[in-house]
């Protein structure tokens, strides 16, 4: 590493004057190893091995304990590999407690030790600052940005000036022809997606280093942010959320029923077609609309549940009661219905908060703009929709809620679980949203994010020696040299999508190493998962306390949707899948 | 527990009609033991044992391992015992190390674990909600309020209606002849304290159990809280915080030289009284003004070495580099001057951030609304102070920083070394203050505030049997008697100024028992005390890190004031504390 900063400043002598090169940092080779600080002393560096269990210089060489631990440590690589084979042993392992507990929290913390508590960097700093804890309207940034002054943008490595955005997107990320997910993945898991996350991705517009929600799984995306806008969608009666009947079902009250609340729709929406929901912007496609729709159900439901176990209770308790075991179902579901179907390991994870009672968990969750980056999922999306044997476009879909009224609740979930998703891969962002992708890759370059092999490094993976290596795929391989020109220097969301897939998963290694962590310390460290509140007296006795640990995806929409439960699925059943890809419409190219 | 509740609905009976009787929270008796939660059920209740190590109806029979525990643990009284006498014992555990170590973090934790993490309850909660971990303005609680609809204020102890606070205030705070502190506490000690806390006790006008604070050490009283007042204060050069020099000395700039800038001075204040501070209600006494103005100093001078040990790093970074180590020095200072001085223990508090790191911290700090009603020590100040044989009224130091300037900063801090602070017990509220008591004790049953005895029995003190064992008294014991007819039914704040006092400390053994949980859980778990914070490369290298781990409060003030170094303590020294106490006017009743 350190040759390779030499190597640089003897070619940048001959291209610079020599006060330009005397400023260039010396951390832009990123020379320490190991998680160590970098830290810039004038022409020189240090790198500041405190805690790495490494010394050195570069703090390359391992202490005696971290040599033997890491000697006995499977990689990450071969840990994915045990993980999604040898089905009999983990049919043991899943069924047998006391073998599974253990591994259980094994997993737990394996992944979320990866995630720096407290976070230390912010978009602006890449050092230590008290902003970085105490100034929440940042988003946490996991590794620092590449410091300033660098010969490049990634560093030191790669070319001087990067390609524009539009080139890569267009060149790389551009659908052609729509690839379905190889694994199955419905529209219900990406609407479940897209409606879970919006409650803590909360981009401030315009400053993209900046977050307006609260860092975590507070449910805003159901009741609102804040008290002034969740007491708007407040009954005040027996803890309940406002809603009207239409065609006989349950649905959110319209917007024109509630004064002075605040939706994204665009101008001359009908009144019919606009409600008021939690978030925003969950108006902006049926699919969210559906899920808004069947948490304020369950929401409701749940109220009724609770006053007739304590009549005496008041509006406040049994909302504030209510909106806990929301919580603690949404987590349920999510741990063991959405990761399950999307790391697809053979061990079933849990949501068994206990577990990691054993150690002080950090309940003080941050979101970090990589978790945020990584989760544009947008591949998924296809470009249309059938409903019922309706068809329809984007477009069609867009602020167009009343579909799902139209059809009614059961219809269209059950189209919801029938749907193929897009490939999370190559080429396959439709027209509608190639543009976030570009906007991505602009966020991350106006905020020095590192290299894709920089994170890689940092979540255990090897990184990549060479193209090939990456992509699989010689000719992608050669065209992504021709663009970047090093291996070391691709923005980190393009690598995301150049990755070769998992025959397992939907998505690769990177997505799955970089996910889990902050999908899991998130959840984990929920009020909810904490040994203060994890008990029945906190979700209104034994009652409620079941209801949270016996959710799940099926029981959320069967128990909130009147007559035959509609098909409930990630995964699209193969026999639909199969007549699925038959239909669509043009040349599949099926990446099965 | 249960009887004393059956006997209530008896008498209960009589006085009201059925309905009301039918309404009572069955809870108000407070049934559960050993911190378990009880849910009320109609007309009856179920105690919540998860976690308490105990079972049975109440949670009152201890699991064999908490028996075991128990049985080998001394109690808080039998630890504040040994903690404070067998100095040789002491002496040899300070001084080796191995020794040392253990002892510290069992001291540690022993004190943290007294605080829920992460908390549960709220001023208008008196069970968990989302609420108390996501909304950010409310102050936790330690203790949830009384259940409403109690037959009386404290649940079912104690008179139905209480005695007006002012009358309680007159009758057991107001001073009457000023009595000094036996432990010889300095003015110095006190402005350190309300300088110090005013950073996180930023109490919501109007809204005692909502704060504006940040919940922790942020140094917003000296940098200003919030980017947009901070920037105010900088010079953005160096990084640097703006001054003046007046008479030789560095100052912190007027508040006419800086654009919209908000202090709160009373109208009609000459400009060249008016000083700009981090903190608005800074500029309100000259001790504070004292503080501010040393802190100010102290961050230049850092700079200054910062700036020479990293000549290319810019203002930014010298800044946010400059405000983490005066974090650390900050912290240092509280730990092992100010609480050191306050505990009087004979094993010396370390700020040895690497002791806790065993267990993983919370780094999400709250602060509790019992901390900040329990931090109203204004029976510190005295009625008067003098300064260089000038003798001010507390009415003319109000509002009046330029005190400080007249004087000069050697001569006020040595005069602030030398004033014998107020004894913290009941009768010794000055005329300016009581006020604030009143306001305090308003506050606490406004928000249904549980008895003084509950805080014992939740910080593992045997709750008081009489007013006796409390007081030491006889004569007030009656009278409190009188007042309060109960001794379960004492205003918390009434109760840490009416206890017998010890002859070790400034306070009684609650408010010592009280304090120190949130003190050093507030401290410890500091973004800067945390393993990603706590090293070298954080504070800018190897020299800053040496000024953190080395910070006392006499370094603070002597590298900071030119010329000989005045006199710093937080303990009046024997002899001028016999001066003063010689020439205070009056009769002065001394509790040596």
């Amino acid at each position: 590493m350190k040759l390779l900063f030499f190597h640089y400043v003897l070619i940048a002598s001959f291209s610079l004057i020599w006060n330009e090169v005397e400023s260039v940092n010396p951390c832009c080779s990123f020379p320490c190893e190991n998680g160590a600080v970098c830290v810039d002393d004038d022409d020189t560096y240090t790198c500041d091995c405190t805690r790495t269990g490494h010394y050195g210089v570069n703090c390359e060489k391992p202490s005696w304990s971290t040599w033997f631990l890491s000697f006995v440590k499977p990689s990450e690589q071969t840990k994915h590999f045990l993980l999604t084979h040898f089905d009999w042993f983990w049919w043991i392992v899943n069924n047998v407690k006391f073998i599974r507990d253990p591994l259980m929290r094994a997993a737990y913390f394996s992944r979320t030790d990866f995630i720096p508590v407290p976070h230390v960097y912010t978009s602006y700093h890449e050092y230590p600052t008290m902003e970085a804890h105490y100034n929440r309207t940042y988003f946490a940034r996991t590794l620092p940005p590449v410091p300033k002054n660098c010969p490049t943008p990634f560093g030191v490595s790669g070319k001087k000036i990067l390609p524009p955005p539009e080139e890569v997107a267009n060149k790389f990320l551009k659908r052609g022809e729509f690839k379905t997910d190889h694994t199955n993945t419905s529209w219900l898991f990406m609407f479940f997606a897209q409606h879970f996350t919006h409650q803590f991705f909360k981009t401030v517009y315009h400053s993209p280093a900046f977050s307006w929600g609260n860092h975590g799984v507070d449910v805003s995306h159901i009741y609102g942010q804040g008290r002034e806008r969740e007491n708007k969608l407040r009954t005040f009666k027996d803890g309940k959320l406002k809603s009207q009947t239409i065609k006989g079902e349950q649905y959110p009250p319209y917007l024109k029923d509630i004064d002075n609340f605040k939706m994204q729709y665009p101008e001359n929406t009908p009144e019919e077609q606009k409600f008021a929901l939690g978030h925003p912007f969950y108006g902006m496609l049926p699919g969210l609309f559906m899920y808004a729709t069947i948490w304020l159900r369950e929401h409701n439901r749940i109220c009724t549940l609770l006053k007739n176990e304590h009549p005496y209770w008041d509006d406040e308790r049994l909302y504030q009661t209510g909106k806990l075991i929301i919580t603690g179902e949404l987590i349920k579901i999510v741990i063991e219905d959405y990761v399950n179907h999307l790391a697809n390991y053979n061990i079933k994870l849990r949501y068994d908060p206990d577990l990691v009672f054993s150690r002080n968990y950090d309940y003080d969750n941050r979101i970090h703009l990589e978790f945020n980056h990584m989760y544009h999922w947008h591949p998924f999306s296809p470009d249309q929709f059938n409903i019922s044997g309706t068809t329809y476009s984007i477009e069609d879909f867009m602020y167009h809620p009343e579909i799902v009224v139209k059809h009614g609740m059961s219809s269209f979930v059950n189209a919801m679980s029938s749907g193929l998703c897009g490939k999370m891969s190559h080429h396959n962002h439709g027209q509608y949203t190639l543009d976030v992708a570009i906007e991505v890759i602009k966020h991350q370059r106006e905020l020095r994010m590192q290299s894709f092999n920089n994170y890689r490094k940092h979540f255990g993976l090897e990184p990549y020696k060479s193209f090939e290596e990456m992509t699989g795929d010689a000719k992608m391989a050669a065209e992504l040299e021709e663009v970047y020109g090093d291996v070391n220097a691709v923005d980190l969301y393009v690598g995301f999508f150049l990755e070769k897939s998992l025959p397992t998963s939907p998505f690769g290694i990177t997505m799955i190493a970089f996910g889990a962590p902050y999908s899991l310390r998130g959840l984990l460290s929920n009020p909810v998962s904490s040994p203060t509140y994890w008990k029945p007296s906190t979700f209104g006795g034994e009652v409620g306390f079941d209801i949270v640990k016996t959710a799940s995806l099926n029981k959320l929409f069967c128990q909130n949707i009147d007559g035959d439960c509609p098909l409930v699925t990630f995964t699209v059943p193969d026999d639909i899948a199969r007549e699925t890809r038959r239909m669509l419409v043009g040349n599949i190219k099926d990446e099965l």
